[in-house]
């Protein structure tokens, strides 16, 4: 009775999603496939603590993102130690990373990083406050060929491909182009203006246009031009002959529109994924100072971005003396694998990495039933020994509500295709499957 | 210049471990072997958040373990919202967890769970803040056959000599038998004696006869007997003769002697694991109930337990009103890797993941180099193309330098083996490697 009246009560921690065993299954094959594209390109694995010291993640100079800082429970650390928090994404321990490690590490330097990320907002629905990112990037001292910006978008869009849950599209664009072109147009306050146009895809032109003329004091025409050009999105190269059609002039500008139609040309080489020069693409306030690449969901398009990256020229300033430029994309897995939990879209098929189950009848058959397993095992399959004895039916219900698509009777020295119902004789030693078994 | 000011000064987080590439590649090779091992037995993988509410984590009533605490930086949550910390081992959220989605399990339920977990102390060497453990469980409803007993450790032993890094040992024990045989020697405070007897190992046989007749006030030839018990260790099933010989009589003392002589039994059926009935073993004040477990690192034994479990009654009693026994066994990963890693006894291999790296010398060579390389990987190899129009040798180099063990001539259709400079003509869609590539 006094047991009962401690129990607690468990709710989930909104934000902090956990998925069912038959979920996890498939999160790790998504997971160990998005690998396997990353390392196929020569991408290495790193991993960063949780945690970073806290003027590590504020370095940035504003707080971006929310933060947890991260304290013992027992009290205030030694006042000399650093205070913690968790990293709120992988770009700022990466940077820290590599300016910490720079004399061990090899240029240009191609990693990739699963890890989780934190950020203490307030959730919302597709909004997490711990999620996984998978990320690349490729950084190299003091130059970095432009081969690079095609490449990184083209291993993101195999590895989303390699997904199976839909088709995804790339939208690419380079900063300069807009840079230059609100230079060219004589606008003083072009960091603001951008600020403003990229807010076009969700308040609509009419909104943006308002904004832009009550905030900037931009004439007419200038801000006709703005629209003009933040809407320009084509398959091909004539996004360049678009903007010149525009009329203005400015060498920042010529440089994006080179860049970005060398990268068009580079990625087609690469990779078959569906592309678009879209100069709406701005992404936001950060870092990136060449090309920028966002990814679009077509099955949920309403998702907004589902992976995003960018080229920067200088990713360690605040911790290196090195210039170090660099090209880096991620990938918002929680975001799309949450989104086909939530749809009930996820293509479950077991609830255990099981691929034979192996019954038995009595005590000897138990010695026996364990000696098949073992063998099976060897041979590098996964193999559960039924748990007690037990009637075969009962033993039958249980491979089949959790999914395993072999059956062994120990008995008869016969296996059960549980999915077409066939029955044949097998030897533990020489015994395939008919078709390969998945997972 | 002003940046120079701000430019922080990176120090290692004390505690936090973090891997170069190199032996990055060496961790994800051992954690996948040990995810292989878990799957062939059929433990299927679930994934808990970093954090529980903080209600959960004291749920044990008292903090064994240094704890981390987490909140929002800007600020406290809401007064409702529920407290945080991160877990400090994988039990507590599998408890939690299992509790929690009790409807939606096939029970007996086997899991494993890879993870970090935390803890707030004060880091010596070998001891860290943020470690891997590497967990499996069965649990189950009322009942749990203990054919598990000996499965759980038969595993984690497969799994420790999977890593290739030296002899494992196991030691087993039944907590019966050591709470038997106190009864039966008619000692009342009987948890008191075993935590005294539990630091035998560290202490000595001298300070802990003092300790029991001290603090227990025990006769001497009640002490004698109790030092002697725990000194019990044989390869075989005489342990229980060992013990019949003190003469002491305990119904508690029989069924234990009879579980840990299955145990031994069952364990020899499945594993040529080295095996001892250890009867010093005890898990200290865990809630462990029947069979406990503990594995030493023959290379390194000042390491002390490697990884450790055990049987208990009554896992989730805190969250569930089902009773739920099981057995269980945790590897201390980073305990093992990061010894590994301090003693430069890891076995590195390369630097990143690529097999092959495609050379080329201009740019008309750079567009077939590109093809060439995602021909390959179409067939699953890690290529690169390397990254600039360079010199032969300095391509070269740069293959030898990461490791990459292939060097294709775009220019000759040739490879070259760089570990023993053979170079032979190929054809990328047929082409294979003389002997399998590790990694």
């Amino acid at each position: 009775m006094e047991e009962k009246k401690n129990r607690l009560k468990l709710t989930a921690i909104s934000g902090f999603p956990e998925w069912l065993p038959e979920e996890r299954m498939v999160e790790l094959r998504m997971l160990d496939s998005i690998r396997s594209t990353f390392e196929r390109y020569g991408f290495t694995s790193i991993e960063t603590p949780a945690v970073e010291r806290l003027d590590v993640l504020l370095a940035k100079g504003e707080a971006e993102h929310e933060m947890y800082k991260v304290e013992r429970l027992a009290g205030a650390e030694d006042s000399h130690e650093a205070k913690f928090g968790l990293h709120y994404d992988l770009t700022v321990p990466f940077a820290r990373y590599v300016a910490q490690n720079f004399g061990a590490l090899d240029f240009p330097f191609k990693r990739y990083q699963i890890q989780d990320v934190w950020r203490g907002e307030r959730p919302q629905v597709g909004r997490y406050r711990q999620f996984k990112q998978c990320d690349i990037d490729v950084i190299n001292v003091n130059k970095l060929p432009l081969s690079f910006d095609a490449e990184v978008p083209a291993i993101v869009f195999e590895a989303l491909a390699g997904l199976d849950v839909g088709e995804f599209e790339l939208h690419l664009s380079n900063r300069k182009i807009l840079h230059g072109f609100l230079e060219g147009l004589g606008i003083e306050q072009v960091l603001e203006a951008t600020r403003i146009l990229d807010k076009l895809e969700k308040l609509g032109p009419k909104a943006i246009e308002a904004m832009l003329q009550e905030t900037l004091r931009l004439p007419t025409d200038t801000t006709q031009h703005c629209l003009e050009i933040a809407t320009i999105c084509r398959a091909d190269e004539s996004f360049s002959e678009a903007v010149r059609k525009l009329g203005v002039q400015n060498k920042l500008l010529d440089q994006g529109l080179e860049e970005l139609t060398a990268l068009l040309k580079n990625f087609r080489e690469l990779s078959p994924g569906k592309v678009f020069a879209d100069l709406s693409v701005t992404r936001g306030f950060d870092y990136y100072t060449g090309s920028v690449y966002e990814a679009k969901w077509l099955t949920h398009p309403a998702l907004g971005t589902v992976a995003a990256g960018g080229r920067y020229d200088n990713l360690a300033s605040k911790f290196s003396t090195q210039t170090l430029p660099g090209v880096g994309m991620s990938i918002g897995f929680t975001r799309i694998f949450g989104k086909l939990v939530a749809d009930r879209s996820l293509k479950k098929t077991q609830k255990c990495p099981t691929q034979i189950l192996v019954s038995y009848l009595d005590q000897a058959g138990s010695q026996r039933a364990r000696q098949v397993a073992q063998v099976l095992r060897s041979r590098g399959f996964s193999v559960e020994v039924y748990y007690e004895e037990a009637k075969l039916t009962k033993q039958l219900q249980y491979a089949n509500k959790k999914g395993i698509p072999y059956f062994w009777f120990e008995t008869d020295s016969a296996v059960k295709n549980m999915s077409t119902g066939e029955q044949h004789p097998a030897d533990p030693y020489s015994w395939t499957p008919e078709e390969p078994i998945i997972e």
